[in-house]
């Protein structure tokens, strides 16, 4: 599945990685010189099995001088992470989340935390207040500032051979899982991410997004009609992934509208501004 | 400044660029085997001056390719980004964004958006309900995809030669922001972002971070105290790369207290749940 270093550079090789990323036999736009990190980011999947192998020594550290190497709004750092490596701990974790068995296969759980605990401590020392925290747009910079940190330690991991995916559904209880890591006030459990060697027996697959002209516009927004024309195309694009897979097969348009329906569709959170409320985000 | 291709795999570098990361004199941790992509992750810096060269055909399909690239919560894809290009409109969004000259002067600026509008569209089409989207949590799910997406193209640009800069300033006046791109109603604009060639003579540098110990956590969030002293490491630190660039001196505690003290210091923000109740986000 993989190919072998030094294949990078090849031209062909652009053209390949960006059709099957939109699930289209070719891709007909010019590409630039590829190049390994390229290659890293169009080839990621999620990962949701694992082998049990312990994560070599330094290797948290480097995802975390990745993941601290992301853009900073104005340099605020708002943003912690846990690492938890402890069986019953990641369990407990999981059982919050879906029980999803991943979490609890996976060597090493990150939680990624929206942090104002760490500002306001400091601010106290210094006899400064941290009312701006308060704000609906303080918890929006932190959600963006862990986003963009998390997806440094992403593409970093799977730079080294190993595979992760994201885990949202801590949200659906995150008093409970601030609780479980012992959070203080002002901290927000934004969501996990299960990182490991992928298991090369389950051969996940790089799933296609919606075409670029459901997604990208020049100048100003489009017109809505072009782009569900242009959605209307990924139905049978997705489809034909899913039954690769050996998925059961279903419209992009139905999953995603589903998804979206009601708070009965949303697995708790749509209480997630009372969990904020409780974890000492007033979201003025 | 940048090294010669092929000693990415060096492994003095990989402590090498750990120990700029976080303005130490040497980085005394396991460090895994290095790669390129690695090496562009921990390179990151922002670039605010430009040569006015336009992009090649074809870096902007394979950026917005990078970024669907990432993780999407549940494969909904709420995001899109419109690329500004024309020279009047980029102006008067550098303008609408505290004037930063920088926005004016590259060559693509992106708007990343926060799209609730297209999930919307479809599901009318489907005589679908969409209530789950009126939620503060369908706008955090927005905010993480957008920028999950928005990263990943950060480091595709980063890997080919090219520079940016994020300017979150788009969100002191997100409702001109989205009458200037005719955003339709349930379409937010999180950030710009300004994108080029750097300029070799402006020699933006790698800023430190915070230690990991003020950031990083094994199984819980650990003592305040702890987290403080790791801090107060920083200060000096920070200070020595500002020296280093030529800019006023200033302890990070206070650039970053200064910042969040309150409303009067976050440059029209506080008002940003009224602008996203005015764009189509109740946030219930």
């Amino acid at each position: 599945m993989d190919l072998p270093a030094g294949t990078a550079a090849d031209p062909a090789l652009a053209a390949d990685r960006l059709a099957t990323r939109y699930g289209l036999k070719s891709w007909t736009r010019a590409t630039p010189a590829w190049n390994e990190t390229l290659d890293v980011l169009l080839g990621h999947r999620s990962v949701r099995r694992f082998l049990p192998d312990a994560l070599s020594p330094g290797i948290l550290e480097t995802l975390v001088g990745a993941a601290q190497s992301a853009p900073s709004s104005s340099n605020l750092q708002v943003w912690s992470v846990v690492a938890v490596e402890d069986p019953e701990r990641k369990s407990r974790l999981a059982t919050l989340a879906v029980d999803q068995a991943f979490i609890r296969q996976a060597p090493l759980f990150l939680v990624w935390l929206i942090d104002h605990q760490k500002l306001r401590s400091v601010a106290r020392t210094l006899g400064q207040k941290t009312e701006a925290l308060d704000y609906v747009e303080s918890l929006l910079l932190g959600a963006v500032d862990a986003a963009l940190a998390a997806q440094n330690a992403t593409v970093a991991l799977e730079s080294l051979g190993l595979g992760a995916t994201y885990v949202g559904a801590i949200r659906n209880r995150p008093v409970q899982v601030a609780a479980e890591l012992a959070l203080p006030q002002h901290v927000f459990p934004l969501f996990g991410m299960a990182i490991g060697r992928p298991d090369p027996a389950a051969g996940a697959g790089v799933k296609p997004r919606l075409p670029q002209d459901a997604v990208l516009f020049r100048e100003q927004y489009g017109s809505g009609a072009a782009q569900l024309a242009a959605i209307e195309t990924y139905n049978p694009r997705l489809r034909a992934y899913q039954r690769a897979q050996g998925m059961t097969e279903q419209d992009w348009t139905v999953q995603a509208t589903t998804r979206t329906a009601g708070p009965q569709s949303m697995a708790g959170r749509h209480r997630l501004q009372d969990f904020l409320q409780e974890l000492g985000f007033p979201l003025l």
